[in-house]
């Protein structure tokens, strides 16, 4: 098949340098045009890029001419684009992804600007594809002849993909939880060496309100043409902490039944999902890995299981007091952010295909 | 006043130099003999030891000669010994300890093996001093000329230090707290830096049955010649992560009568004990610092306020059902081992003046 | 004595902050001005500053109002300003500072920019404390009422330190300097955690012409009005590594006589200046500690030498070359930045106490 | 064809994993037998080992039983072995590998007990693979059926990987070397955490001499029986980072006759030995790589550059006495251990292959 035409906004940033790397040599993807702020506009993507990501600078982008994150920019590169994939700062991105969406353009974007409104699904495919029926209603809502749909704040989406099976065999009344979280999560610059080395800080701006409202969306029931809120109390304590990639939660969780750590570890570990069924490119095979290693899941071991799209259980637990704990990791950037989002497109694409 | 003389024993580790250090110039202790493993003993504490608290040698047993950890060896230091501040790996403790006491010695141990005997009072000094009336039982019952009262695991102690106050207050139901523990809580070779580089590990072993246990007995009711455990369920998850010093705790609790943080907050920040009321030595002014900042506390900002000997709490705010939440930092090595320990011995020392 | 007053001109920043707590207390000197940019002028210092140096913020200055960098905001204080010190960045400083001298202020700079003039003495007081007879010179070919004396960069000041005393003993033909440079050298947001954790960067902008230029000036000789720049041939590779304070080099040097390593040692032991004779307040007593242990200087074990404002050298060995080997550790905030700045004028003060 | 069996010796450490990852799907080489210290031998490898290498733990050896490090145990694997890698300690090597090959095994081995012996070839495959012709004479020698190589140490042969071109274009008379070296070089359990966070070693035990002495060697002349050591002056200083992977060398380098970083620069991207004529598996493309930006090489974004075999040049420029400077990346457990051993074993196959 000819590959769909992707673009992404906001490529030179950590997160958009995340999208490309995936989007290079993907099956169903082609990326045809890079956008960053003005100051980059102009330039080749190499020049305007300082990259991250280690060794592997993906060759078929080097001398890509940048563009401005503009709908009109986007429209003269050239090619008709499929989708949008957004690395756009929230702030930005408020206005100029409706922007593009009124413009024709098919958005998939990690900001979380636009996530809570009740007419943009905000999906982990795993958990809630059913949730972008919701882009019909959408598009007749606001007029737009493209489209937004949003992928969740990063411990969110690595969070509910542990939710959804448990919710499914036992019901949730209450989480607590509190995360470590890598630097990465904030951005090449967000987090200067001073304030980590030797250190963790107990806060993280919005983190713990994004964690407490996006969970009960995305663990929601599709009613007409909304999402019913899920009935569980989620309560965060978010840290940082002097780590690179990937994010540990510590969960404590009452379910609504009676449930033991077997029957969980059982529902956790045969989790699958419309990608899985699918069988998309960025599909895990397992997206729950549970380890029975005591110690385990460790950030720098297990975030790349599943090329960074598996999370991965450990330490599955009951309290004295019937709560059960468990431990949770994900990469932030892959399953937390550019993966998923990817993932969100290839769901896209492929209901093209099969139309 | 003539200086009490007191022994360290496992005076090379990582603890014991805390106790040295901690117990140079101290106005009611003199270093008077120090031991070690019988691989040291013999040699100068000089030579025996890899300093590891940067400048700051203690000059005054720079030459002093390490001797065997038995209670004949220490018997022969030329001194009669007021207190034994001990340091010894609870392997070791379990036996030697005992040998101590029984041969008269007053022991103060950081040690686990002992603590949660009946007998054997487990002590944070503002929290419960009472409970050092179990010595009198202790003594009569196992016939011991000296004595064995044993200071708490080091989240434990941070962590009483602010439950005491909101239980006083409000009573506690329930906490479930999340712990970031610095790697010096293992000692100086207990975390291999190929294990915590760029990482998180998400197991201490023990250490989750020791909060949830210790403190139980710690906020237990004195009754008669027992201790009363408290009626709580508290439930842990404990993390190691990539600190040198400073344990970082984030606590959801219950309490059992509705209570605003501020009311909390008050609490904590007008919480004195026995120490603030005898002005001992290694007491801090406040044993809890709240700060407002909302970021704070982090353990590398944080780790030495009131000499290590104060815990810091920051972050007091309710979650939508109705659990506190809070973040407490405190000094792992100072209030959560030596700190703790000579504290404790200080309250002793007060007693034995004030007959 | 009536204490001289002092303004720190960027006293919000990491190096202002270091300032500002080495003057709290300080027996020749009291804060009577701060300045910071105009976005923190008319704030509290408590307000606009993110304080960074652990627990223990100077309460003196806690209210003080934060002025704007200018002569004339200084001027208005509603004191006599005795000497300006100065934590400005280079490209402020370059127009500010002179102006500040123009008005009649006495300014010691931490600033590069005007380093490497002529008639600008560059200072580190136990190597050259003669250049300051530049002054004269300086005020009458400028006009100026005030003056400008200059610190070097950090890792110029360790090295410089070492490089006299052997100078002295057998002269100094080549040196080749490798540095592991701590990331408060570039300030509290100057590296990244992205860039630096798991990582290294040989790479630092300027350091190494610094390190090549200053070090000529300072070891120089003073020829009447003019400074005859020491016939060295030094060559410097810079490194940029995870640690927080603390800057260590490991120098090859060729002498012009044969000397022994123990000659060397003798001599950098029994070095001393004039800050030692004078006794000056932040003058250590060995301006270089000389260390036994083979594996010492460490960053973390020894910055705290002498507060901060010894040197400590380790390793001192031959080369089968004849290059004499070893390694200096120096503070880079305080005997590289703050510190050596205030003891410039700590000698100035005594001159002006003795005149 | 039908591979080649080999073993690996002391396969459980950090050296030894990392010999069976890149065994694992070799095109030449099948892995037979494991060993390891007698207190594993008996376990399955998966057991017996502490996986620290990430994701992707080798399936085809999971359940291969461990073997003791002794030609009796190894001969009874059930396989002719072809090739003995060896990861022993030094100090189990020293005997242990002379055994091996008296008992006829092939013996390619990163211990360092035997590098420096006359009839021993020190290989680094691209610089000196014609030493191998040792082999005969020490095979008749010793009264051998089988015959040991060495791999040099890691440093070294990064080193050495740069100086060759640089020595063939211009000479080389004398080279001083600062290294910046990984936790991973002293192994799993090598560097603990409290030693490295927040500071660097100057002191790496025996490095410095093997790189003095090693590179002489490896940049020698095979002069009938002999090598006959290379006419350089090398002086090294060593030192521990806190970095997981990749030593980064700061490089002074005089050369015999005057050269241009261009020429330089020339000479060592155009560097091709053997393994890269002879196509060998893990023969790097180029096994130097020069990069253009300033601030590299570094560690974590270049230490996987031609899968770890390639070394990564950087910072080449002229000293003002005429020496060249520059900097060199190589990943001390790839090309600094087991992919050179695993190299050297290819050159070794391939000659079997053509016979």
């Amino acid at each position: 098949m000819d590959k769909f035409k992707v673009a992404v906004l906001g490529a030179t940033g950590l997160v958009g340098q995340r999208f490309v790397k995936l989007l290079s040599d993907h099956p169903f993807f082609e990326v045809a045009a890079l956008t960053a702020s003005s100051r980059s506009a102009g330039k080749r993507y190499c020049e305007a890029t300082k990259w991250m990501l280690g060794s592997g600078f993906p060759e078929a982008v080097r001398d890509m001419k940048v563009l401005e994150s503009s709908p009109e920019a986007v429209k003269g590169c050239g090619y008709n684009i499929d989708i949008v994939f957004s690395a756009l700062p929230s702030s930005t991105a408020r206005e100029l992804e409706p922007a593009f969406a009124s413009s024709g353009f098919n958005v998939v974007t990690n900001a979380s600007a636009l996530r809570m409104f009740d007419d943009i699904p905000l999906i982990v495919p795993e958990v809630n594809s059913n949730h972008m029926k919701l882009i019909e209603h959408q598009r007749r809502r606001r007029g737009w002849r493209g489209l937004i749909v949003t992928n969740p704040n990063c411990s969110t989406c690595i969070l509910t993909l542990t939710l959804k099976p448990i919710m499914d065999v036992a019901g949730i009344e209450a989480v607590h939880v509190t995360t470590l979280q890598a630097v990465s999560g904030a951005g090449f610059s967000g987090v200067t060496s001073m304030a980590i080395l030797d250190n963790a800080i107990p806060f993280i701006a919005n983190e713990e309100e994004k964690m407490q409202t996006e969970t009960l969306k995305i663990l929601g029931t599709l009613e007409g043409e909304t999402i019913k809120q899920a009935d569980i109390s989620v309560s965060a304590s978010c840290n940082r902490v002097c780590v690179l990639d990937g994010h540990l939660e510590c969960v404590f969780l009452k379910t609504r039944r009676p449930v033991s750590p077997e029957e969980v570890k059982e529902a956790l570990k045969s989790f699958k999902g419309l990608p899985q069924e699918l069988k998309l490119p960025l599909a895990p095979t397992s997206p729950v890995i549970v380890k029975d290693e005591v110690d385990r899941p460790q950030p720098r071991l297990d975030r790349d299981e599943g090329k960074g799209m598996s999370v991965v259980v450990g330490r599955l637990r009951s309290g004295r007091d019937g709560w059960l704990k468990y431990v949770v990791l994900g990469n932030n950037v892959v399953r937390g952010a550019a993966g998923n989002a990817i993932l969100i497109g290839e769901v896209m694409a492929k209901s093209w295909l099969s139309d």
